[in-house]
């Protein structure tokens, strides 16, 4: 069949010449093609129905009949409860094994008509398994049966687990592969693919390679197809890992007396001045999407849950097309009262990363490795304890290497990533804090220093150069809240009921917000942020 | 001063006289009162300036001075690590400790011009606390300024540990109370408070008692209030219990190999038909808000994750002003692909509840007590595998108590009420699940029932006679999911995509989502969705 159509497409390039030599008119190249197509439907009509009548004379005759076939829709007829295998959990130890087990189908080869190699694979797994006619219990027309069946078919298979002769490199699972004893198709791919799942799984260095000609699939073409490229192994680890992120996030949040909050996404007045925010009609007014649950977990801190968390959407109306921005994202947010001092909020975040960076090294080191066998990167490097920077010290620091800024100058995108290279040479470490930020360049709601006129207590956390996390000891005093608000010119009367919050009594409080798919995307140095987000949103990006 | 206050209530109830014993006129009646008023604040002049005298005099020889006052607004000057305690950790044992905690003064009352008498609050625990003038340690300057604390300010207590006389009944510590030694406020309420919090935890019984007077807080009035109203130590209770659900939802799932995802709530299309949903303006163009991830998580199982869950909002512009709609939910949402029967998904998530029921009455005793205090309830009955009811036999039960319906008609609120009456008397259960829903009353991609026509493979769970889950096998045939949205009437090309999802392969899967703030006001039987949804949304409240 492939070979028919490389015929094909050759045939295609070619210009097609008259019986005089000359290229053949418009219309007459159309009613050749007609005619051709014509003769090429009589052909395959004529070799279907050979076919059919082949199977017809053979199914009399076929050793495995019952054993192969596509299965009638599962509709829950019956529940027999026969075990159903993970491909993870086959290993040499089960070598001799039937099983049963549900997965895709990535590629399936013929080897003449007697062999047919499948590669199957099931969430971020892959094993290599064989149909191989034997004239007894798998016959020929079993292996054609398989060989026809299309990519990312779902099958259901029995198979006796076998030793591997050689390494199958292209498998998750090396060491054994399957000889097929019985095949069904549960679900048959209909539609052609976009791409093949060989094409999107390809390494990087694959494209290095000298000759090399493989088609690369596009990011964006990825994102518009989604559904197939969320089946990549590489995919499957990366959001098995933003899973662990948020489970991680939220087991050391509840081991440290956390509560978990959930707060309106629809708003009434349009928070933090109403620029870059989303206006929805709300019946016959209007409201607006939360910028980010600032306001609210500062009210649950005046309602005395004491330190509260929040893993939730939030949304931007930003026109930012880059690598590091979408409309909406998910926002891991905390907010805490403190005793005496706003490090004890600003050093529990600083463990709660290392909690993450530590449980994700251990607890998915497989999910790591497959995703660096696609797409390879160095780990991060992370003290135990985290290292903390003043502002004021990483200025001095750039400065000795040759920037030029001034004291209370806000850190450009560009001046973060070379303060990111100084401090991993410097200190070795590849996320670090920072801490006291000039006054200036943070929210009026910002406590200032009470020693250093001109800096704050507030803090940004950093992941190779790019920031990961920003928050602040935020002021509870409602008087001093408008005195600073008037300051920066905020006219307090627009935030009234926010500064209001803090009239029947606040504690002193700090907090934070992390952008999720950030600290995968940099945790996994990928590169873009699109590529940590299941389906993501930007400024041109709704779909699917 | 409660004494003068009720004294001024006495004669403004009264019809003012003048001197020819006729009511006065309106204009005599406003002068009068402008006098009074007048008289009023010259006097309280006099009253100030004399106590500031005294205060001035007695400063010399206040033998507490240094041990109370107001804390300069903390600006995190100093970090000495000092030990604060939790009210919750106080007990008999610990009696002659001395310790610091910081907390809200919930009342503050004088008894003479010696002793002062606090009920201090830390989230859901409250402790009584004394100020008593002893000319040594305790002056009567400190008694009066510990008086004179607004409710709801936080102070910072140096205090003894000091075995209780008699059991303090009106606070959760009743064996042990406070000496305090050394009284600052942290943050004073300067505004008035809008209901005490005395009011706002009032167990509902003590509105029943003969002769009762108490001022009742309504919902609106705590809603429009929430940041103190959520304070109450029975609110404390609720959203503990809330993160809880959420927490054992997930533990539940991830031990069962599910994995979180998180799916946008910015859609470019209208899903579910485009009624009830908000409208967004995106950029130059529209968007909309998702009504539900049920696309999504579908697409997730095609993308081969095979068990997914999301905990996420979910916006729904349903006009419904009833006590268990609101326009903004969280959704607890899950997915999977099933090997042969959807009871596989239907059982797990009839386990996943009987996980969290089991849970809260474990970890949340005394959660749940507290909040019984307040709002008394009986607590939920369920066997330890949930029941199982077809629909048919629903009906049945039904029609044998006197209800006319018909076999395929769908049950009203009135209905779902009497059943869950019908199902506690029959079975024992306020917890059950009701399986095989006519088709007709279903969207049309649920899997109709293979061998019962008219039926489809589809269930909703219920709470005391209330939906908290819907849920269903879904329809994964392209080709067939085709045919049941024409047979229904939904036009085909309108959901081209969704059904386009299911064209390269698809497992047979089922799945089901759940109310959040639902299960929680069934389970606590509070009676308004409002109450166990911290900033709730409804078409009339976009506030706070």
């Amino acid at each position: 069949m492939s070979e028919n159509v490389e015929k094909v497409t050759e045939q295609l390039d070619q210009v097609i010449l008259d019986a005089e030599g000359k290229p053949l008119s418009k219309k007459a190249l159309k009613k050749l093609e007609k005619e051709q197509e014509k003769e090429k439907r009589k052909q395959e009509t004529a070799a279907r129905l050979a076919a059919e009548k082949a199977a017809r004379e053979a199914n009399a005759t076929d050793c495995s009949k019952g054993k192969y076939g596509k299965l009638p829709m599962n509709q829950s007829q019956e529940r027999t409860d026969q075990r159903r295998e993970r491909i993870e959990d086959i290993n040499t130890e089960r070598v001799g094994e039937t099983i049963h087990f549900r997965a895709r189908v990535q590629t399936a080869r013929a080897t003449g008509s007697k062999l047919c190699f499948f590669m199957l694979r099931q969430r971020n797994s892959t094993i290599q398994a064989l149909v191989s006619a034997d004239e007894q219990q798998i016959s020929k027309q079993m292996v054609k049966f398989a060989t026809s069946i299309p990519a990312e078919s779902i099958i259901l298979v029995e198979a006796k687990i076998v030793k591997a002769a050689e390494p199958v490199k292209s498998c998750t699972i090396q060491d054994v592969e399957l000889n097929i004893e019985q095949l069904w198709i549960v679900s048959e791919a209909v539609a052609r693919l976009p791409f093949t799942l060989e094409d999107a799984s390809r390494p990087e260095e694959a494209f290095a390679q000298e000759g090399a000609q493989f088609s690369r699939v596009n990011l964006d073409t990825r994102l518009d197809n989604r559904i197939i490229d969320l089946r990549t192994i590489t995919n499957q680890a990366i959001f098995r890992i933003q899973s662990g992120v948020c489970r991680l996030f939220r087991e050391f949040l509840t081991k440290n007396e956390f509560i978990e909050i959930h707060t309106p996404k629809i708003i009434g007045a349009a928070s933090e001045g109403g620029a870059n925010v989303f206006k929805v009609s709300y019946f016959k007014g209007e409201a607006f999407l939360a910028q980010s649950p600032q306001l609210y977990k500062q009210m649950c801190v005046c309602g005395d849950f004491e330190r509260v968390f929040e893993i939730g959407s939030v949304f931007r109306a930003e026109n930012s097309n880059t690598h590091r921005h979408m409309t909406e994202f998910i926002g891991l947010d905390l907010e805490m009262a403190f005793e005496e001092h706003y490090h004890e909020v600003m050093y529990l975040i600083g463990d709660l990363f290392t909690y993450i960076f530590d449980g994700l090294k251990t607890q998915y080191r497989a999910e790591i490795e497959t995703i660096r066998r696609q797409y390879p990167f160095e780990e991060i490097e992370y003290p135990p304890k985290p290292l903390r920077l003043e502002y004021k010290d990483a200025v001095a620091l750039l400065r000795e290497n040759g920037v030029e800024m001034g004291d209370f100058e806000d850190l450009t995108t560009e001046n973060e990533r070379f303060l990111g290279k100084l401090v991993k040479e410097k200190y070795g470490t590849d996320f670090y804090m920072l801490d006291k930020f000039p006054l200036a360049v943070r929210p009026f709601y910002t406590m200032p220093d009470p020693s250093r006129p001109g800096y704050s207590n507030s803090y940004d956390f950093f992941i190779r150069g790019e920031e990961i996390m920003s928050g602040a000891q935020r002021i509870h005093d409602p008087a001093y809240l408008e005195e600073r608000a008037a300051a920066v010119g905020v006219e307090p009367d627009t935030i009234r009921s926010y500064i209001d919050s803090f009239r029947h009594g606040a504690p002193p409080h700090a907090g934070g917000g992390v952008g999720m798919e950030r600290v995968i995307m940099l945790y996994l140095n990928l590169g873009n942020i699109r590529k940590s987000c299941m389906f993501p949103r930007d400024p041109k990006r709704l779909e699917p």
